[in-house]
This record gives structure tokens, sequence and C-alpha cells, in this order.
């Protein structure tokens, strides 16, 4: 679906997702001006030799400013800051949207900052790789992945109408969901597999390096999936696991407990409890190819 | 590399790792004689339907008789039996391989049976995919992947390179270790890995219903990579456990003490802490990437 929905889009943040929104921009609105921000030189320099901004800026509120559509596309914990220096240089009737994984976070620290006269959108365009910064982006990055949008009461429906046309626009399917609710669904999906993705492939660099470099030599049987994940980018995630603290902990709580209980069935050698659990994964898996989304 | 190494081949056990040996058999060595053997009657007639095999039997005695190699690809719990069963009819100077993921348990369960004309090469393949049954076989099951070989002190030289040179035909490293260090590489590599996925899809399908529906739907995030390692045989994953329980029981020690303390960092919102070991998790990521096994 080509088409220009935005005549001035504000990106902060250049990374996968950010540098991934700006190829679709490209491709689909060539008439879209944007503006990249980033905190370092490297960064902006990239967007301009990739071509993924006519304007780059380092200056958060300098990039806002005449945007009809801003999106904030950093690290959780740069939000606060972010929300301060831009609210004062939006352009009434702006939409600002965010692409965070932790909604109630993006909330907490962006909905009071932002002028009565702006859009506040909140999303979370779930899609991503392990590789992070302006060069890992691509453009079918979201092409039939879903794409949550969290809207507060209060948010205006034509906003939400427009953030959700700018997602269809690079692929995605668009649902929206209350953000305590969504915080819940990812840290299950998302956040606890990145908690152990990053605890086991840390318990094989502990191992004794005789054991260590085998284990990277037969990584192919199930811990090189892991090692994917928890190649992820280090910030984004620290700040996820500290603003999705309770549902992250929460679900950390259901998985020590089934861990043990699966632990103590190996000890003891009760095979038939292992196998109605294996049988029972393995009808879940099935139902996420039937979900069509293996 | 072609060429006829074996004049007739037993393969007890016709899952996908006896069937994508068949099909490699087939390609490369097209005057081998096949004799496969299963218990299920759908087994064979699917074998048979595949010309995966130029015979078929539910008799691992009659299988094996006359065969110059034998290659159990069973699940564990079945060797002992099989061991019993195969040892008067081996032919005198018979090679007996076998390509379970315990090393020390194939030999315990084996060994002992197997009459001294007959060469014994315990060997493990590293490859598969979560798909499971003579139809989900393929010849490049193997290509690229390591086979690991634990022969034992008294083992025949000539029979260990014979073996070596039927898994270079598929396309496989091959390397030799001893029983007990394979199973504990394999416990950190796969066993482990296979016990944290079947958690974690077990702790999502105890989720409440409209919770639980969504993990599906949205389970793009990390969790999917889980579910497909957690549909995996169930049957050869339980032998798996309680055949290397003890390296499996060791390394999940391991594990559960470095998820308790990534929990407390984040309960305690230590948030370089998370950093750090995210970025140490980033590295072994490139390793592995170096070492060509992603």
């Amino acid at each position: 679906m080509s088409g220009k929905l935005f005549d001035r889009v504000a990106l902060i943040g250049i990374g996968l997702i950010g540098s991934s929104l700006a190829r679709v921009l490209r491709r689909d609105s060539p008439d879209t001006v944007i503006v990249a921000c980033a905190r370092r030189a490297e960064t902006l320099e990239a967007a301009r030799r990739l071509d993924l901004a006519d304007e780059v800026t380092d200056d958060p509120a300098a990039a806002v400013a005449g945007a009809d559509l801003v999106v904030i596309a950093t690290p959780l914990s740069a939000y606060a800051e972010i929300g301060r220096r831009i609210a004062p240089a939006l352009r009434e009737g702006a939409i600002v949207t965010d692409v965070g994984s932790v909604k109630s976070a993006a909330i907490r620290d962006l909905a009071p900052l932002l002028p009565t006269a702006v859009h506040f959108v909140p999303g979370h365009p779930v899609a991503g790789t392990e590789h992070s910064g302006p060069e890992a982006g691509f453009a079918e990055l979201f092409r039939d992945r879903w794409c949550i949008l969290t809207p507060l009461p209060d948010t205006d429906a034509g906003a939400l109408a427009r953030v959700t046309a700018l997602w269809e626009q690079a692929g995605m399917r668009v649902v929206t969901m209350d953000a305590e609710h969504h915080d819940r669904v990812l840290a299950m999906t998302s956040h606890l597999p990145h908690v152990i993705a990053y605890t086991i492939v840390g318990t094989a660099t502990d191992l004794e390096e005789s054991l260590k470099s085998e284990v990277i030599k037969f990584s192919a049987g199930g811990f090189r999936d892991f090692t994917r994940i928890a190649g992820s980018d280090p910030v984004m995630w620290r700040d996820i696991f500290l603003n999705n603290r309770e549902a992250v902990l929460e679900m950390l709580q259901r998985f020590s407990e089934d861990l043990t209980a699966l632990q103590r069935a190996i000890r003891w050698g009760e095979g038939d409890k292992l196998e109605e659990l294996f049988t029972r994964t393995r009808a879940i898996r099935r139902s996420i190819i039937e979900a069509k989304q293996a």
C-alpha cells in the first residue's frame, strides 16, 4: 500500500526499527521528509550515507519541529528525557508514537510530558532481529508481523487510525490492546525467552575452557537458537527488564516452579511425566503452525 | 562422495535420522541393500512406499542377518532389548553403530551384549529437526553438521574408519571423543536447551485461557523458537533425559543458579549487571558465527 500519510516524520532513534521504518517510508512515500535524530555522530552519519533521512540532528527538539509524526524508537531509558526535550517543540496536532516493548512504561514516561494539543499513540511493532543499528534495518522487517497499539482512553480516534495506516503500509497486522495486558503477553512471549536465553548463554560462558570451546563448536543442537536470541541489543533489553519488572518476575516465577518440577521428574526417573509434558508442548507447536506464526 | 561402503545395511529404526541415512545411501550407494526394521506396521509401510528399503521387517534379528552394517536409530530405551535380539543373529565381522544422543548409555546398554566378533562404534550425528518419522527425513539433513563418534578403547580402527566414511559420505564432519565428555558437551548444547524449551512452553500452556491464546498469536518475539525446540519427539527426549541424568542435572543446577542471580538483578533494578551479562552473551553469539555454526 503506497501513499503519503505524513508530510514530515521525525525518527527519534534510527536503529533496527527506526531505520527499517525509514526504508518503508522511502519506498512507499518518497515525498515524506524524514528527520533522523540520534545521539552519536556515527549513527547520524550512517543515516545520511544510507539515505535514511533528509535531515539529521542530535537535538530531539530540533528534530520534531514542524513534524506531523514523531516516532520514538530508542531504548526505554531515554524516553523521559526525550519527552522533556521535545514537549515544547511539538507542533499542535502532531502525533507522537513509539515502538517500545513495554507499553505501561512508555505511557508512564511520556504521557504526562506531552502537551494536550498533541496526540499520543503508544505502539509496539512486534518485529526484530538480533542485529542493531541503522545498517541492520530493512523494509521487509515488518511484513506479516503484528503491531500492537495501546491507545489511552482519551487517544484521538483519527490519530489512532493514522498510526494504524502507517504500520499497515509497512505490511503489519495491527491490533489494539490495553497497555498492561500487552506487557503481560509480551513478558511471556518475548521477555521471558530473552531472560532465559541470556542466562543459558551466560551459564555456557562460565564453563571450564575445554568444555566451553566445544559448546561453541557443537552448538547446532538447540543452544545455537538461544545464542541468537542472546545476541540482541544489551541496552534495549536491560531497559525492557527494568521497565517490565513485575510481569517478567511473575512469568519467571511460574517458569522456575515448572523447571523445578521437571528437574525433579528427571532426578527421580519419572518417564511418564516427562513424556506427557513433551506431548503437550508438541501440541502447542502445532497451534502456532496453524496460527501461521511459525 | 559416492561409492558403496557396505553391501547390506540394517536400519533398526527408520525415523528422522534412519530415513535420512537411507536417503543418503539411495543417492550415493544405490547397490547397497537396505533392510528397515520398525515395530509399527505403518512405519514399515511408509518405508516401503518411500522406497527407503529393499526389505522391511519388525524382527530385529531377521533385519541384521547377513548385514555388514547395523545402524541402531531408535529411542535409547529400546537399545537393551534390541541388543538382546540382534546379538545371536549378527554376522561375524559386522559393524554395529548407533545414532543416540547419550553415548555412555548406548555403551552401557549395547556393549556387554554384542559378540566379540562384532565391531561396535557408538556414534552421534548431531543433526535433526523437530519433525519425526520416515516422511520427515531428507538426505541433506547431515550436510556440514558434526558427527561425534565415541569409540571404546578396543574399538577396531578399520571399523571406526568405515563408519567415519559413511557419515562423511552424508556430508558430515566427523570427530571422535570420549563418551562421558560427549555427554557433558551435549548436556549443555542440546539437552539443557530442550529441558528449558519444554518447560517454558509448558508454562505457557498453563496460563489462563485469554493470555494463552494471545501468547500463541504473538509468539514471534522469541517464544516461537522455543516452541520449535519443544515440538521435538517426546519419547526420544524422555529417553535422553533419563539416560543423561547426571550431566543434565549438573547443567540444570548451574543454569538455575544463574537464573536466580539474574532474577535478583531484575528485582533490584541492577541495570549495570544486566547490561554486562548481555554484552558478554553477545560476544558468544559472535564466536558461534565465526565458528560457522550459525
